[in-house]
């Protein structure tokens, strides 16, 4: 039903073999990996002999059960012995993915002196009476922490701290290289609402900046409000924000390339867990026409029984006419169909009931909410988070330049405004010109986008500030007068 | 009474000044700083037209007091205008001194497939299915949590953990300096010992080693004491050991010097706290003559009233012949004296008393026990804790290859063994030959201490690991028919 996934990156293996050396050898071993349906992307001969040869054969292939395949496929050639499978994924694993760089040098007792003792003491000092100059005397500045409990691991499920954490780094080595935002993963042995809460508020002295990642519904609602409420820094769910961020985005631009305008249209949105909630959330601000919010048990509704919290908010503040029924009724005449949920829940024959440009975005991991190849046929736009189709609605577009402006302005908390102002930033990146039923939203690798976002935000922390205290300097707390000068007097101060 | 503190790099400015440009004008800036007792290290002329030179004028002062000073002998000078001074160790300070860094490349679409999704999640699965993979595949391999509660920051006392930071970013800078270890700094808004054992153990998963830092007793041992229980990484308070560690090498140095023997010499102990508890147990564990433990109250002695549970044990390991009374007394005779607890408790004549050729380790920070030039006048050996005098003990000596050494054999616990293997290193690498009652310990900048230190420990958690199990692969859990291979069958995989 769903699209046989492709040949990808993700699932590279490397195979060394043993040939016997005559002259069809090699070419052997690439037909047998072609015919298998993987794709060769490197062969390095390693050693050789008059009657042997040993040789690296690298490959793409779909997934662990497909390496398998290809890896049998070479094991029963005539005259050819598998020596060891490496996995490149697991190989770049090794030892972890991210590193903590000094970025002071300590050659000589001198600059011990100034970085550590006795130097440091009057730094420490200085932060003991006025403790907001952490902010600049401090990592605080530039860093975020990763907070999971591992309870909701990509679409893994609840694998636990240990195994969320190659996740975490990825994350941080994300942050790193779109925004040159530190970030260091916090992965915690415990799932308990109360303790995570307590942990992180004793964590926070030393971030400028806290990011909830891949953790479940309902607990990540509760533990995020609570952190706003005991924090001066800004607490951000990706899962949630991040993911509403990038839907707005694709979404403004989808309506552009359709001509349909926000306040006319009707969503409906699958999957009312973490995402879908903040999607419908930013939606309502942003001022959509209608919504009708779904999951397991159908369209929430005004007096559905047995509703959660969240849920009978959802179902008090969407669903104009109060739709009662499943999915597949919602969208019939729906404008938009945003699914954050499960994989093939919808076929085309359903899309095809939707009203005419109707634009899809199936957001389920890695399998969408309906196969996108059959969505194009009747729809319009069709989005999804695979990075294998058009449209690839990816949160690396939003979080490294949200953070960035954040903490650029010292933010001391996460807005709404901000997310409108993030998103419309993204959907802008795509210039009017550029912009078609395949590309609603830019390349995560579009450098503009990042710098776009974080200036969005920055300008909004900055006015929110001043909303707040009526001083035009921003939400810092620069004191002026203070026991240092942050400028430098010399163009570096380690060269003189 | 106690030494003046000479200018230092830990207190070097730069002030920037207008001077009248006649040809006697840089002399009088370098004059005036020199008479007030200041050391020019830099003088760069910036701007300068027919009547005015600018110049920035960069000096080492003794302290913020000092500065001060030099600062008003400038602007007393007729014809010079100080225009800004900039305190060179807090422009090193901002932003922090520590930095994440990816390991990984993300530049190209299949590089992201390996690093984060989708390819990240089969790594994820096989952590999940074998946690202890978390020690190969994540940063758990390499990575210390370096954690503070604030309340005993360097000697300043309860600073809090925002003030506390600058000195974890500074330990983390020195872990990978001195032997490549990835170290965190973890500041924690709490004091309350229950709290901060509940953090350590839910953040462990992503470490594969705790340092407690600037944590004050006693709480410091009841923290240690319950982790050391709850985790399977090494726990490990520097304060405590890290000083036993470098205080026993210097002592075993110092002992060959003047050809006494450990078993046979008594030692007089002040300070019976974090450091002096960690210092006299290890003592013991080598088999010291004798040993007195002295506080503020005098000498711990059995039926001393008031003990608290770890003075009382101290009472009843040392003391061999219970003595009773105050500090000068207890060191009458004494082969040792080793102060790790405040300024100015003794004086030169003090030392005096002592039996010939004593030892004097007068450690306690900024301001030692005893002026050491008064203690070298009647002490065979005398050693501080300051960089501006022969024989610092720092614990840089051993911290940074102990964690390395327990890293690479992927330790479950520090041991005392570990710590006489380590002060064992550190003394050895004085060579024999260099030795003498100045050179007692070598300097934090020798190459070689830190991996002596790590191949010593390595040796120590590999055997204990054996005698625990009886396997020869040390104390890691490597599954050799794991689902990948961590041998790279490629030099670098990321180069095919």
């Amino acid at each position: 039903m769903t699209a046989r996934r492709l040949p990808s990156a993700g699932f590279s293996i490397t195979i060394r073999v043993a040939v016997t050396a005559d002259s069809s050898a090699i070419g052997r071993l690439t037909t047998a990996v072609g015919e298998a349906g993987a794709v060769v992307t490197a062969l390095d001969v390693v050693d050789s002999d008059h009657t042997c040869i040993i040789a690296d054969l690298t490959c793409d292939t779909a997934d662990a059960a497909h390496a398998d395949q290809v890896v049998a496929g070479l094991e029963a050639l005539d005259g050819v012995e598998v020596r060891k499978v490496s996995d490149r994924t697991f190989l770049l694993h090794l030892g972890g993915k991210i590193e903590v760089q000094s970025k002071v040098a300590l050659r000589t007792r001198d600059e011990l002196s100034r970085a550590y003792t006795p130097g440091v003491a009057r730094v420490c000092l200085a932060i003991a009476e006025n403790p907001d100059d952490a902010r600049r005397l401090t990592i605080k500045r530039n860093t975020v922490a990763v907070v999971t409990d591992g309870s909701a691991v990509l679409g893994l499920g609840n694998l636990g701290p240990a195994a969320a954490l190659p996740v975490m780094e990825g994350k941080a080595a994300l942050f790193k290289r779109f925004a040159g935002v530190d970030a260091w993963p916090v992965v915690l042995d415990t799932q308990d609402t109360d303790e995570i809460v307590n942990i992180v508020k004793a964590i926070a002295p030393a971030y400028g900046g806290i990011n909830l990642e891949d953790i479940a519904a309902p607990r990540c609602f509760e533990i995020e409000a609570r952190l706003r409420e005991m924090l001066d820094i800004p607490v951000f769910h990706d899962d949630q924000h991040g993911t509403a961020i990038c839907v707005l985005a694709a979404l403004t631009n989808a309506l552009r390339v359709v001509g349909k305008q926000l306040a006319d249209v009707r969503v409906v949105v699958s999957g009312s867990g973490a995402a879908g909630t903040a999607i419908m959330k930013l939606l309502l601000r942003q001022g959509v026409g209608d919504l009708i919010a779904t999951d397991r048990p159908g369209a929430l509704y005004r007096g559905m029984p047995g509703l959660s919290p969240s849920w009978q908010w959802l179902a008090d503040h969407t669903n104009r006419d109060n739709y009662a029924g499943d999915l597949r009724g919602a969208i019939r005449g729906a404008d938009v169909f945003i699914g954050v949920s499960a994989p093939n829940l919808l076929t085309g024959d359903d899309i095809a009931t939707m009203a005419p440009k109707s634009i899809v975005f199936a957001l389920a991991n890695p399998d969408p909410e309906v196969d996108p190849r059959a969505a194009r046929e009747h729809a319009a736009i069709v989005a999804t988070g695979r990075s294998d189709q058009p449209n690839q609605i990816n949160n690396v577009l939003a979080f490294p330049g949200v953070f960035r402006g954040m903490l650029d302005a010292q933010a001391r908390g996460y807005t709404d405004d901000m997310a409108l102002a993030a998103a419309r930033a993204i959907a802008d990146t795509v210039g009017a010109d550029k912009l078609n039923a395949s590309v609603i939203v830019p390349s995560v690798f579009d450098p503009r986008v990042a710098p776009a976002v974080a200036a969005a935000v920055r300008a909004v922390a900055k006015s929110e500030a001043y909303a707040a205290t009526g001083f035009r300097g921003g939400v810092t707390s620069d004191t002026p007068g203070g026991a240092f000068d942050e400028t430098p007097v010399l163009p570096d101060p380690e060269l003189s």
